[in-house]
């Protein structure tokens, strides 16, 4: 088993560092995903059926359609009166009953009384609810026995909302609560952004798919299925195309038809050039790449650009980088195609389980098992190992350490930020 | 405006307390939770092409089918070499290359070197790397500029997993890192529970659905769509059923074929007994209630029990009491049917942001804001307002905060756990 030493290569001496002969720009990931969020749009507005709305982004706001509640309802089980005739020891006619539906037809006059349940219409003329456990009820006759104060155990109308209040804004993804408040607003259509399709290529002379055949030095892809995964957790539809080959030709082939595509991502494989070859595969599409540097680790060699009208997001080709590359840049991407700001994944504080080494110029994103504390609190314990081809140990990951460039060695106990990897579909 | 102070009924005396004329056993929310997650199994197994295995549940170990690396590869770009010859100023003679997915064919033997990439497969005779910034080429020829060690950024065959290895236990709920891992694994079918499907029945006189005819004194309702989306955010597939009136036989008849149904869940009218109409509606199917008292706010009137061989869940009718129970016996209960555990949804530690008043002897569930403290921590501010009828409130809840029975009033800036409501599509 290796140490916790980084085996991602060596650490760029600073933004433009010469690195394999070349010069290129090093971005930061924050700089990195400004850039590629500035460049997509948000797809389509789309109605879909209230139902079909959970998960989706609202793509305008949702107003209230009608006032709840619609009149003033009784909060409580019991009798509608006066609070004049609501007295200590009063007694009152019980003139009928209103369950929930069955507004009283008539008007509650002095010394009158309507029984009451939670949710019924408050009738005319009374302005006070005598709760049922403060009733003697004999017959058709009601006595006080605590006095009523006016107003009391009555919902008002509009107290929930009134009709033209806005429910929900623009831009919200919709959970269970969302289209429970959409129906209560008497909306069964719903307007969205269209789920954005991501097509996803991978490619390398020595990746298969599972179950088919391995040729020598052959391993099996993980990553065309893992981001088509990623996809759908961040609300997208996958399109995964065929596995090619390290060829710009080939490359050229599978790329050549992108319509409806609103994001190519590729993974290259592990070969150095990868991204040439798909840039250079993608070149008869006039595709330039923005950028393909980063200062992050695992997953330095990121790329992004347009081919034609179509953003393309070139992703390491190790696993592990793949997929937190994809949790930094893709999610965000997605976000902003459905509509959403596309804001950073939300990081929160933990203590660390063990000391950390002082971090050098990349970013670095620590594999980490979350626990609860003595104080109940989360601690974050980096495993000892960090070899970015060991697909288990993010799988079995919580979440990951964030470690800024040239962060200081961090002490057990020290607090650090964390971005949790459960509970998402990560 | 409605102060703080619960609309949703006094609090219970204590167990077994007095409550409507009847005596019913109260139970707390805990022993509710295990009575009905001991009465629920697990659904069938079906196999899944491993794209749609995202979101599931595992329900058999995944054993990793092969090795990976399948045998011992470089970390790094450079050179293969042996150790002995690695001496900084040695001079050795470039036999060959060997991409990733195109080992040598050959053997290194005494003086000779191979170029190798990140991921290729270290060819017979070497064992040791020279990493290509330390590695000066000149034609066929290259000089070591620092001197290698053995065994130094050598991935070595199994360092991820080998075969036979468990790379995913039974009853994991499975993320994109896990499909990437099973797919690394080779398998491209995968064991898992089928969704669980949940009937969905709403009743009540007054309640239609958004976009129908409203009658006087009449809501839209909620729950049913709300419900639906909570039981798709659980992993399963709702069916929702026509809403019926409050009547035994118009419940008796929707009720009267649940086959293919893992639960039935009830809401019921706001109206006094709605869960009577629906027991007796349910009764020609031989059903008995388990329980349906229980010492917890918002909502009360809570039941569980069997009719025929499916249970059946009745939250109540109340939307925001309905979410809330949702999310602490619905949630729990189609993570049971889907083959996990059915934990309680995890609270994490938050500080209050404001005061809050002690409590009764139910479990309060207060609508509460998320923001970040000064610390970085959470801080947990209850809305002013706990009105169980404000389903905008609940909406715009970011969590729930847990109060015991019988906890004491606590200042600002004391911690409570809380019950996060972002980010999983509740």
């Amino acid at each position: 088993m290796q140490g916790a030493r980084n085996a991602d290569g060596p650490a760029p001496a600073g933004p433009g560092a010469a690195e394999g002969g070349k010069t290129a720009a090093f971005l930061s990931v924050e700089a990195a995903r400004a850039r590629i969020l500035a460049r997509l749009l948000p797809t389509q507005t789309e109605i879909v059926p209230l139902p079909e709305a959970w998960g989706r982004v609202s793509a305008r706001l949702v107003p209230a359609r009608l006032t709840n509640p619609p009149s003033d309802v009784s909060a409580m089980d019991g009798y509608a009166l006066r609070a004049a005739d609501g007295a200590a020891g009063a007694m009152l006619r019980v003139i009928g009953e209103a369950p929930a539906g069955h507004p009283f037809a008539g008007t509650v006059a002095p010394g009158e009384t309507v029984r009451l349940f939670t949710g019924s219409v408050l009738p005319p003329g009374a302005d006070a609810i005598l709760l049922q456990e403060d009733a003697e009820r004999h017959g058709e006759s009601v006595t006080v026995r605590e006095t009523v104060a006016a107003g009391q155990h009555i919902r008002r109308a509009g107290q929930d909302f009134a009709a033209g209040d806005t429910l929900i804004p623009a831009g919200r993804r919709l959970g269970a609560r969302d289209i429970g408040l959409t129906a209560a607003g008497n909306h069964p259509w719903v307007a969205v952004h269209r789920r954005p399709r991501v097509a996803i290529l991978a490619t390398g002379d020595e990746i298969t798919l599972p179950g088919e055949a391995i040729g020598p030095g052959g391993i099996i892809n993980a990553n065309a299925h893992a981001l088509a995964a990623l996809v759908r957790a961040g609300g997208g539809e996958p399109l995964v195309l065929p596995i090619v080959a390290d060829a710009r030709d080939a490359i050229a082939v599978a790329t050549g038809d992108l319509r409806g595509c609103d994001l190519l991502v590729t993974t290259g494989g592990a070969s150095v050039g990868a991204h040439d070859l798909v840039r250079e595969g993608l070149g008869a599409r006039g595709f330039a790449p923005d950028f393909w540097k980063i200062a992050m680790r695992p997953g330095k060699p990121l790329m992004f650009g347009h081919a034609g009208e179509v953003p393309v997001l070139g992703l390491p080709g190790n696993p592990v980088a793949a997929m937190v590359c994809g949790l930094l840049f893709l999610l965000p991407a997605l976000a902003r195609l459905s509509g959403l700001p596309g804001d950073p994944p939300a990081s929160v504080p933990a203590r660390l389980g063990a000391p950390v080494a002082a971090n050098d110029r990349r970013a670095d994103h620590l594999r980490a098992r979350l626990s609860e504390g003595p104080d109940g609190g989360l601690v974050a314990t980096p495993f000892p190992s960090q070899d970015s081809a060991r697909l288990r140990l993010l799988a079995d990951a919580d979440a990951l350490v964030l470690r800024p460039p040239l962060a200081p060695a961090l002490a057990a106990g020290e607090i650090v930020p964390v971005l949790r990897l459960d509970g998402f579909g990560v």
